[in-house]
């Protein structure tokens, strides 16, 4: 099951469902979190495969509000509340803070590149200073292929030293296996996530502290079983286990692919729907998605049953 | 002088000046559009040089009345309204419309790489429908190295046939003056504005509109000297004129230095100061900057004497 103290677990970046005229479908999302919750699946809303960023800065809080509102706890949440603009971090922030969350997942400012190690740190140092709350919990986040942005070493260093009861974390999205290795020698406190579930045993294994990954949308059930059971003696079958339908997702776009097979498993269009500039898989794509997930003898259970509650 | 019927002249990516707590320093800011308006350049407000990215949505629309509201008029302003999420350029491009703005610069969503040209077509298709006000004109931004998208000619093509009446520019900062070429070549009725004053005899020449240049806050007066002379017989004269100020930018981090170096000239320090994750030049690079500057024979003529209005 998720724990949030300490912080560690199976996380999905929550897949967002918009109606055909891409209006935010938040009783279908609703549901969606409820299935992931029936799973063990803590929920990091507003994350890379969320298309958080596709969502306006009061999209997103509304949402959260919306979330919590009706039945999930706070302590489920990792809200993404990275954003270029510092002002709007902080209240993506603070939004995560006032709604509960065990912890938020930073991305960097993502728009200029190249910029110096002061200035990451700065950005990070202003939204900690300015929430100025002990309860806040941040998730440093690793994904310099989308950020441009590399959270380097000698940086979380920093920020642990500065900040050492808010910096408490980090997901690593760069599979750079050497790199998050070398984090987690240097500061075994830190609770490092990996992003990817074929990397979760290695990652529990030299001590981890589980995953965010697209995956767990769509495989919850045996991404959970794995992180449960790391350390028992079918660990590298259950790693196996995951590994087909990650290659599944992983060899097409994949938050076109999660969504259509999810809207396709759960019998419900919004969830086919993105938002640009990303564009969903057509209808041949997702006649051979569903079809190797079908050779997988892949299902997601249940969650008809959940989403039939959104209708 | 800055002309908008049709679409042409220099315009600067309008600096963004902050107080000490990062707040921005709007008389500041007002005066020195009055400044660059007084130097006959357009004001392309809330460019990649004006830190956009790091203002959040609502402090943009807040500043854009603010300059309308004080005698700044529309028809000089060419705001940056592009971003991440549909909903926040909608917003953006219908608060720049009420401003009677004679257009927008339109950066593409930029957090997602490798998107399709499906992709970004609909994203901009997106915006223009849902604003569906004829008197929209966008100008297209090919800045991949920031964006990580590339406007491709075929894109543009797909634009300018499906919104010829709102589809009338491109902004091309990916200095590849094959390209650039390539696109004035298949649409001539397009205007082209180059990135770099340093390309901007070539560019008119082969016919472009003109430029969106940082340097444009700096070193207005030579710059639009140019850009009215192209066809003199100094012309080449002037375009070497121009070059020495954009080499000791351009070799350094180019936000900070016009900044310090604006700061410097103007007397006012709210112009020295970057949001993070950008970082300002320290001391002794400000010294550097301002000493060749001075060997270059730079001046900012009648900045201080506006800048003082603000304080």
């Amino acid at each position: 099951m998720m724990k949030t103290e300490p912080l560690s677990g199976v996380f999905a970046p929550v897949l967002t469902p918009f109606k055909k005229d891409l209006a935010i479908d938040r009783k279908a999302y609703l549901q969606f979190c409820k299935w992931l919750r029936a799973n063990e699946v803590g929920l990091a809303v507003f994350g890379t495969n969320s298309e958080a960023n596709s969502l306006s800065v009061a999209e997103r809080i509304e949402l959260l509000g919306y979330l919590v509102s009706n039945g999930i706890p706070g302590s489920s949440l990792m809200p993404g509340t990275g954003a270029c603009a510092i002002p709007d971090s902080v209240v993506l922030t603070q939004a995560a803070l006032d709604a509960g969350s065990s912890a938020v997942l930073m991305v960097p400012p993502f728009f200029y590149k190249n910029v110096s190690e002061d200035g990451v740190f700065a950005s990070h140092a202003e939204v900690i200073e300015r929430i100025g709350n002990p309860r806040l919990k941040i998730c440093l986040y690793n994904i310099p292929k989308l950020s441009g942005v590399a959270i380097t070493l000698p940086l979380i260093k920093r920020l642990v030293a500065r900040y050492p009861e808010t910096v408490v974390g980090l997901k690593d999205s760069s599979g750079d296996t050497a790199y998050t290795s070398s984090v987690m020698q240097a500061l075994p406190a830190l609770r490092v996530f990996c992003a990817s579930e074929s990397l979760l045993l290695e990652t529990m294994r030299n001590g981890g502290a589980g995953c965010i990954s697209a995956c767990a949308n769509f495989n919850p059930a045996a991404i959970v079983r794995l992180h449960e059971n790391w350390q028992g003696p079918d660990a590298e079958g259950l790693q196996k286990a995951v590994n087909p339908v990650r290659g599944i997702i992983e060899s097409r776009p994949m938050i076109a692919a999660l969504k259509a097979g999810t809207a396709a498993h759960g019998r419900y269009a919004s969830f086919a729907t993105v938002r640009p500039p990303l564009t969903g898989l057509n209808g041949e794509e997702t006649k051979a998605l569903l079809s190797a997930l079908g050779e997988a003898g892949f299902a997601m259970n249940g969650l008809r049953e959940h989403l039939a509650a959104a209708a």
